[in-house]
């Protein structure tokens, strides 16, 4: 990458075939989508091929496309950023390292896939046409995050049929999660009682760069919280609330051993949050949380300027990398949007937990919060414990290559990517001298993810695309340059994630990605006017072929991020281990109803296929009661429910599974519990009569 | 049909036959699928082909089967249930009647779908291979209900993929149900406060018995409630807390109008269930719901004897069919397997509206309930309200021929059917000889649908099959002939309900059939204890080739029934209409902060892209805040919502959609309300500083 003087009005030229490209297109551009009925009234903004010209561009954008309105499309210029740039000295120090690194990695990822390509010749992957014929299964688990219904979901690929769905931050009734003492008891207590949240990043946990199916972890960005999910048992195991914070928005791990799950805070506050220091934004913050992924207690916090956004950790576990933005620390809008860069936050973790243990922190609502902002102490003389990147304004997303050698940032407001050369970041003074390549991908790139063949591929928002580009022929080229895109693909539209499978391991997969769409506009039949978004399934193992769309699939609002992993990386129970539960299981002959006293009952009981242990039970009104069921079925995907009406109650019974649950019997009458799971030809008659004798 | 002194000899021959070829299938089966590798212990029920053969049978069933073990399976026959029978005498009416119906009948529909098939040349379905590419929109809605979840999916059809999730009985914060006043309001006054439900039968309203896209309605089975799903919103509504009742299982409605939704209540509790009788089963009883489709108001009940189950209309207004079980009135599994019969109840809807008029009922929680109970004198005479039909025990499926002839039932307990001529049912003396077929499906037939061209389709659980056969023909066999079957089809694995596209029409469309299975089993990757289920999709346009498996579809539990609509009929709206919603909208410069009082401020604002139009609100510790928010955008597809953190608020904003909500500011501190929909490039940067000062 050199300094070329040019490079600022080469990349305006480009820009101005980008705005000519998209004026041309028209909403039914070959791709056999139906135009929408309703069109763009004409005092509506423009779309123009799943583009807003209007509305989805910056004020100072705006400003300018309305000047040019009605003249030539090229006039409409982007604004020309100041970019940082490298110091031309730098560039033959960083090309070194990037060749040797590219070497190894590029070698040992191309082997990789090689292999495993020449394992699944029996897979429906292999079989080159992508089909998942009825009876055979997916390739690989697709782990989609559910935005704001709170939830994850489990799908396959690449048939992109959701398997399942995983509540997390809210209840949810067939699952009965939330409705059992122990998942009720986790909502309201270690969950802080919300009743939903909104997440963004799942991520599974990494032994040495690779899945090891063990867990997932995913972010609340609503309520500011982290849980796990087993991925034994596919249900959520634990929340933790994270004070000093609201919004956790990002969420990854240090790698290459899952030793800390990071929390990425977004919104500034007052710390803690209670009441102080309301009117005084200057005294807000925002945090980086590092948490135990086997306790899921916090062990520390790191506070730095601005707000952040996105993370992602590196392969060797030194460096954690967030993006942010509000560097102005503003509060309005238009506040947050005057400078024209912001930063990429590399965390030092090892640095981190040295300042920790050195005593260097002060500790906020009981968790040490070091201070990390750029005029701390901690960022004075040789080992920073964060080194602030400066990038283009608002950086958004940002990913490791599967080499660890670089992090790849890009944000919607300038249409380049900033390649960071991780081995440099220590070594630089400054460390703007760490950005090795600044290509031009397109506009409005948020996310990047990896093939493991040299290739990374970045969404853009406003151009409604998945860029392909070469990351070393980024290290090469001159700034601006978009000589190292090597394939493009329209998305429909406006994508935010991406991910390509396995691309936050060492050994991205290389055959399947899926670009993550905010609007499906007219993609599918109409459902009224809140509409699903669209998750698109590319080929991407041909490089000859280039991009290839295989699916749209519809999804239920909002899916933000993903994990892809294969299937024999994870291995399920299919029924559970009593051992792994913490309350006693209920066998056949041991259930039992007992009167504690006036008005405390324990009733222990079982399910099996057609009854309960209890045909019926008597109970007085005002009677506290807690009930334990077991399933005492043995047989894989036989499930029982019970299900109490008027009392809100539906425990969900896997074979071999045991739930509690404490209610108050407030309301006489007759109640007929039931199994809600179709479990037998006699499942109707499956049921137990709750008396409920009124007090006199 | 007739009396054959060897039918049911015959009928055990076959029965055997059934369960060699049970027991000769191996698990993997040539279906692709890949064996259990849990498999089943040796001291576990042995399931082979999907069919579980212990626990699935009657007592009865499983008494014999324990002593074929290890012997011959053909040994192991099926009990000799002692059927109702017809007279010789009516045989020759009935032939004659039925004959006449299926000429018109079926020459009718065979037109209808010939002129279809002409117009949807370009269709997916007509390309003949079923598939959808991305960007082609699928040529059916299929409306799924969630079972547990409480909610209703819309699914594409032939695709099967998920377009939507409209939540009914439960709060979703993604759609943010539940969290604006007016939803929340109806899940609290109509819903009475319960948090969840269990959603069985989604039905569409019709027109001149023909879709006509105004509403879906649904039942809750678990806290006795229905609720209609507005069609051009996508949205629940309404919703109405149905007394004298637990368990509405069955819904449907008065044809060919939709004159009325009828509610089929299950369980057999005291009326009114507020603490008497708690212990006098005999004074329990059960209700058929009728109503107002328009207002949600309940018109009448009518008790009966028996737990009912589910339930279909005639086509010309007259009669309403409701199967049922334990017409012993016990309590327990054992004191409700007792008979070897129950009823299909005939409901006489003009008959029942007479008595109402006439005053003939007893008002209980304000609702007019009509004694239809067997010994009621209103069932005395020449025109009872409700005649109770004899089958064979335990009729679960009950569903009314396209012409409008027949009613056909069938229950797990009996593997025929039982076809019911609806002319007769008003002729005869006896409401037996309205019996007219009694064809031999398989072991535990379930539901049954229709394709317009004279086949019925019927699930049979414990075979784990959808069998087509000829009604026509059924009603010329002999009772317990096997000859009326003209295909059967594997499904995987225990189908319940099954559905063709407008089945419930008096013109099905023909091609696609979707079984909902409740055991997946190994179908997909496992994804823990607790399976999805399968809803496959078969085609059966073309009689020669009979039914053709198209589709695995794994679905979150617990799908119970569903109905398909042709797209044509289905006009959703893009966006809101202002003049539909009954709180005022906010346009751009009315927006307004007013503090009413101490502790009282109203809030007026609008969302767009990339602003609320307050970046700041200012709150005092303990105020009560009504917010009231539009989304000013026009261009469909457009939506934002406002998030407010640790206030578990989430109201989602279609365009020109406006939502409300109130809330009492009770935790000081700096709340940055934020748009949870990913809506333009600045969408991070869209936000509200919600300040609550603390009270001093």
């Amino acid at each position: 990458m050199t300094t070329d003087p040019n490079a600022s009005d080469e990349r305006s030229t480009r820009t101005d075939e980008h705005d000519e490209r998209s004026a041309d297109a028209t909403p039914d551009d070959g791709t056999g989508t139906p135009a929408d009925d309703a069109g763009p009234a004409d005092d509506e903004p423009e779309i123009v091929d799943g583009r807003t010209i209007e509305h989805l561009l910056t004020d100072h954008e705006r400003d300018i496309a309305s000047t040019a309105e009605g003249t030539d499309a090229t006039a409409a210029k982007r604004p020309t950023l100041d970019l940082p740039r490298l110091e031309l000295g730098r560039r033959d120090f960083m090309k070194a390292g990037a060749a040797v690194g590219a070497m190894s990695g590029l070698a040992g990822c191309t082997s990789i896939l090689a292999d495993e390509e020449g394992d699944d010749s029996g897979s429906a992957a292999a079989s080159g046409e992508h089909k998942v014929a009825p009876g055979e299964h997916d390739e690989y688990y697709g782990f989609l995050s559910g935005g704001h219904t709170g939830e994850i979901r489990v799908v396959g690929i690449p048939s992109m049929r959701e398997l399942m769905r995983i509540p997390v931050f809210q209840a949810e009734s067939a699952r009965g999660y939330g409705h059992d003492a122990k998942t009720s008891q986790m909502l309201e207590e270690e969950g802080d009682g919300h009743v939903w949240g909104d997440t963004h990043h799942p991520r599974v946990s990494q032994t040495d760069n690779d899945y090891d199916g063990r867990w997932l972890f995913v972010n609340d960005k609503a309520n500011g919280r982290m849980a796990r999910v087993d991925l034994e048992y596919f249900e959520t195991d634990a929340i933790t609330n994270v004070p000093n914070c609201q919004g956790v928005h990002g969420a990854c791990m240090q790698l290459p051993d899952t030793q800390l799950v990071f929390g990425v805070g977004e919104f500034r506050v007052p710390m803690p949050n209670d009441g102080r220091d309301v009117d005084d934004p200057d005294e807000y913050g925002s945090v980086l949380t590092a948490i135990d992924p086997e306790t899921m207690d916090i062990e520390w916090q790191v506070e730095v300027d601005g707000n952040m956004d996105n993370g992602d950790g590196g392969k060797e576990g030194r460096w954690f990398f967030a993006t942010g933005y509000n560097s102005e620390e503003g509060v309005t809008e238009s506040e947050m949007t005057q400078a024209d860069r912001d930063y990429v936050k590399a965390f030092d973790i090892p640095a981190i937990w040295d300042a920790v243990e050195n005593g260097e922190y002060e500790e906020i609502s009981g968790v040490p919060v070091v201070d990390g902002t750029m005029d701390s102490s901690l960022n004075e003389g040789d080992r920073p414990i964060v080194r602030y990147v400066a990038t283009p304004k608002s950086p958004h997303g940002v990913s490791v290559t599967p080499d660890g050698n670089y992090a790849i940032a890009s944000g919607k407001l300038d249409p380049s990517c900033t390649v960071i050369d991780i081995e440099a970041i220590a070594e630089v003074d400054d460390p703007q001298e760490a950005i090795v390549g600044q290509p031009r991908i397109g506009m409005g790139p948020l996310h990047t993810a990896y093939d493991g063949r040299g290739h990374a591929y970045t969404t853009t928002f406003i151009d409604s695309e998945v860029v392909k580009w070469d990351y070393e022929a980024a290290v090469e080229a001159e700034a601006g340059s978009e000589e190292p895109v090597v394939d493009r693909h329209d998305v429909h539209y406006n994508p935010g994630h991406l991910i390509a499978a396995e691309s936050y391991t060492a050994s991205p997969q290389g055959d399947y990605l899926i670009s993550l769409n905010k609007l499906s506009k007219d993609r599918f039949l109409p459902v009224g006017p809140i509409h699903p978004e669209n998750d698109q399934l590319f080929h991407i193992g041909d490089d000859d072929a280039g991009l290839e769309l295989i699916k749209d699939k519809p999804s239920y609002p909002e899916p933000h991020d993903a994990s892809v992993v294969h299937k024999d990386k994870i291995d399920p129970a299919k029924t559970w281990d009593t051992d792994d539960y913490e309350i006693d299981y209920v066998a056949e002959g041991e259930e039992s109803f007992e009167r504690i006293d006036d008005s405390t009952v324990e009733i222990e009981m079982w399910a099996r296929r057609n009854e309960f242990s209890f045909p019926e039970v008597t109970l007085q009104e005002g009677d506290e009661v807690t009930l334990r069921i077991s399933n005492v079925e043995t047989t894989s995907d036989v499930i029982h429910s019970i299900a109490i009406p008027e009392y809100d109650i539906n425990l969900a019974l896997a074979p071999q599974d045991t739930r509690e649950v404490t209610f108050t019997a407030d309301e006489p009458g007759v109640f007929w519990a039931y199994c809600a799971y179709f479990c037998s030809a006699l499942h109707l008659e499956m049921r137990s009569r709750i008396l409920v004798e009124p007090d006199e």
